[in-house]
């Protein structure tokens, strides 16, 4: 049967003030998924590429699984067959946002294919609870419901940004970075986060570039989670002095972005970031992209 | 000597969801300091009206006096002779921004008056240190050289917004109530609030009133503050039962504000917020306004 085959971006998670709300798609990297029609009612997982073997065929245990899943429940679909292809293009386990484009994709694939004319925006909250799957903390059966209730919306985003993102090699899971956070916040911190929040916003619809590198600023997150990536703040350093407007971790890391006013920095900024890994002989990737406004395409 | 008079206006402290960050200057009532040069050195406050003898003369224990000599002092002018007259038009300790006015009057008009040239945004930093002397907690002789790092953002409003006041007669002083707050906020209370800060921000910047009602929902500061005014809840479902879009303590209390989509609405839900209050005996008053994006006006 045939199929229809969805990309899905990568995306920088939190943008360090943004913890938790905010989240910037990328060009590329990007997720493919194909999912076609079977007569074998529910979902299977008949392909995995580019995973290195890491990620589970079990529909219930993978996130393009868990998101396809829930979506045929929601429409009262469960007996019909989906066959799933996941071909992963970027690394798992990074804070590039690997299980949320997979699941994205993947609902998007499906609904396509099953031909429910439901808007992306509709189908969010499914793919969040295949997202779940992998940050852990809330029980699947409550996830639906509550993120019905969602509230998302497009920022507008001043022409030329760029995302410099490195990805060094290390491994580093969601679920335990997140256990690792402090659940209190002092009200100081918090006030300060709020302006540089606000600040950001305010920024972008102004497109006032200065004033969203000076607002780039995470008091609460990154200094909690600077310590486990060795070197942090010396590729920090490194991106601002290429003339990142700011550069914090990406989702729960350890993938590092630095936000640039043109490619041009984005590339010097990487460049250096990488030189900083390499010092500590540590590999690291470039991904080098503008800001993605359309997220998951049909291809 | 000839004196310049400025009009400087109450103002809606926090917003609710935007706590030390964010205000909203109302149209009125608003405060007017007559400033004017005179032959012996130092600031002196020479009348007070409106603020039934609860305001000091002495420059250095009130906040208009604080704000002119932080002033004169940065522009190296100690020995200049400056009288003020003050005209409260707004109640005292109520949450409308009573002292930030007296204090942003103050330093326009003494700049005025010396022609110094200087912007309403130059300003700034000596207008919050009269402030500060009422809500406390930092040394003043720390304040003025942290204020001009202050990084402040006039934010688009949609036309059309009014706002209701309703200022119950309890005495609420800020300081006391600033001291009563948690120094810690949950991290879930903390993306909860960031997410409605961003929301409203969005809301403003779109004119999309729906979401701007959604957003202004305050889960840190209102929680800790509600206690301390008699029927707080009763008057909100009143607010939101007249249609406005939300309704929170105005600064510290115990003003409420309703922020509403009109000023029909707005009348109304001024009038049914009083009500409550009567009910419980309580007398209050009504304050309807626009949103003001002028600030302090020479008069």
């Amino acid at each position: 049967m045939s199929g229809i085959k969805v990309f899905a971006p990568a995306s920088v998670g939190n943008i360090g003030i943004g913890f938790d709300i905010m989240g910037a798609a990328l060009e590329r990297p990007g997720d493919e998924i194909i999912a076609s029609k079977s007569n074998t009612p529910g979902v299977r997982i008949t392909k995995i590429t580019g995973a290195g073997g890491k990620l589970p065929y079990e529909a219930e245990q993978n996130t393009a699984g868990v998101a396809a899943l829930r979506f045929l429940e929601h429409i009262g679909a469960e007996k019909q067959g989906i066959e799933l292809e996941i071909h992963k293009k970027m690394p798992l386990g990074s804070g590039m946002g690997s299980s949320a484009a997979s699941a994205a994709a993947a609902v998007y694939a499906v609904s396509e294919v099953l031909r429910t004319g439901m808007s992306k925006r509709e189908l969010l909250p499914f793919a969040a609870a295949g997202e779940r799957l992998v940050s852990g903390g809330i029980q699947l059966d409550n996830v639906a419901p509550s993120l019905l209730t969602f509230d998302v919306h497009r920022l507008h985003v001043p022409k030329g940004l760029f995302m410099a993102v490195v990805r060094p090699h290390l491994e580093l899971l969601t679920r335990e970075m997140r256990t690792r956070l402090s659940q209190e916040v002092s009200l100081a911190s918090h006030i300060q986060q709020n302006a540089n929040l606000a600040g950001f916003i305010i920024g972008l619809y102004n497109a006032d570039i200065a004033l969203i590198g000076r607002s780039l600023n995470d008091v609460i997150i990154e200094p909690q989670r600077a310590a486990f990536i060795p070197g942090f703040y010396d590729v920090k350093a490194a991106a601002l002095d290429a003339g990142a407007l700011g550069c914090s971790i990406s989702g729960t890391g350890p993938a590092i972005f630095a936000l640039c006013p043109n490619s041009l920095v984005a590339e010097n900024a990487g460049i250096s970031m990488k030189k900083v890994f390499e010092k500590q002989k540590i590999e690291a990737d470039i991904y080098l992209s503008g800001i993605n406004q359309e997220g998951a395409v049909i291809r």
